[in-house]
């Protein structure tokens, strides 16, 4: 027998499939949505329906976009002079939140991975050589993270944009992350940091 | 300028709006979404579309039905002999999860709590004492929780239960939980597992 009616018991188990959400967490939103007074529901419930609809890639930086151009694209504002290369959309919103960085981006929508299956020409590396034969920026940074994934992404890319791209290559600066305790880190980390040891000035 | 598509940061606000979901869990799931092929997004939009249709009260115990009974209500192999008072169906589910409750509930939908103004007649009381004149089960249990409103709401009904219901009145053990340290437990809950100490056999 069921404990739940059978609309509450979809609903668990759809949001159960989120990632990072279990049956428990799905139990306590599916509930706080009955409780909820506001339609919460059903703004969630339509934004989700209508989430995909329109969307694609942007046509010069394979960031997500409705229009043919992404937000970043059409902003006259933003340099052309720096050319950030990311991994994904989350990782231009994480970048965007430090407000250090005014450059364009371009969106690889994942890194090499053969384990995953993921060869170079699955990656929108291909776009990235196109867009650079038109323009060409001061400065390329490879905006990857440190797994070892992104690592060879970032090594893979090197080599290819060496042959291309005379300007400046970078990649972020490796090293003890800011408010973070000796003791707690991976020795990765720390090697990195004292291999990258910088004068005090 | 905004940094993402209307439809994608609609969604991340909608489900910000959850409880326990911040603005950056929001973000992680609508792009697991954006990412998913199975169209999860669908499925978790149509059904919390759904969610609140057709569903009500059930007419015996107040736990949520899409008919005029709860599944519980209506399982015929359920003892009429327990009655066990919940504040939340999500306190149902946590009891079954034991495995150890084969009884009746009625679902209070809340606790009394002066501070968010909610009243005994707020609850779903006036129906526990008129189920209790049509059906007398032999033991009720107040499974309420730990916290001071729940205590008071177990209070009250104790005392009003104790006018019409002649049978046993019975409320969960206090005390140590299960695989938890002493040292980090709360004064209270040890106070109340000494006290409520039982003999060694």
């Amino acid at each position: 027998m069921p404990l739940l009616p059978r609309s509450i018991s979809d609903a668990i188990e759809a949001l159960s499939d989120l990632p990072g959400i279990g049956t428990r967490s799905a139990e306590r939103l599916v509930f706080a949505l009955l409780k909820n007074e506001n339609g919460l529901e059903q703004k969630i419930g339509i934004t989700l329906q209508e989430l995909k609809k329109n969307l694609h890639e942007c046509e010069q930086c394979c960031h997500l976009a409705e229009e043919p151009l992404c937000p970043i694209c059409q902003d006259s504002g933003r340099s052309d002079k720096q050319l950030c290369v990311i991994a994904s959309p989350l990782d231009l919103l994480a970048l965007e939140r430090t407000h250090e960085y005014r450059g364009k981006y371009h969106v690889l929508h994942g890194v090499i991975s053969p384990l995953d299956r993921v060869r170079p020409e699955d990656l929108r590396m291909d776009s990235l050589f196109d867009r650079l034969k038109k323009d060409v920026p001061e400065e390329i940074i490879l905006a990857l993270s440190g797994t070892a994934e992104a690592d060879a992404t970032a090594l893979y890319l090197h080599d290819e944009l060496g042959k291309i791209f005379p300007g400046k290559i970078s990649r972020l600066a490796r090293g003890i992350p800011s408010g973070g305790d000796l003791d707690y880190l991976d020795a990765g980390t720390l090697s990195r940091a004292m291999l990258e040891r910088r004068a005090f000035d």
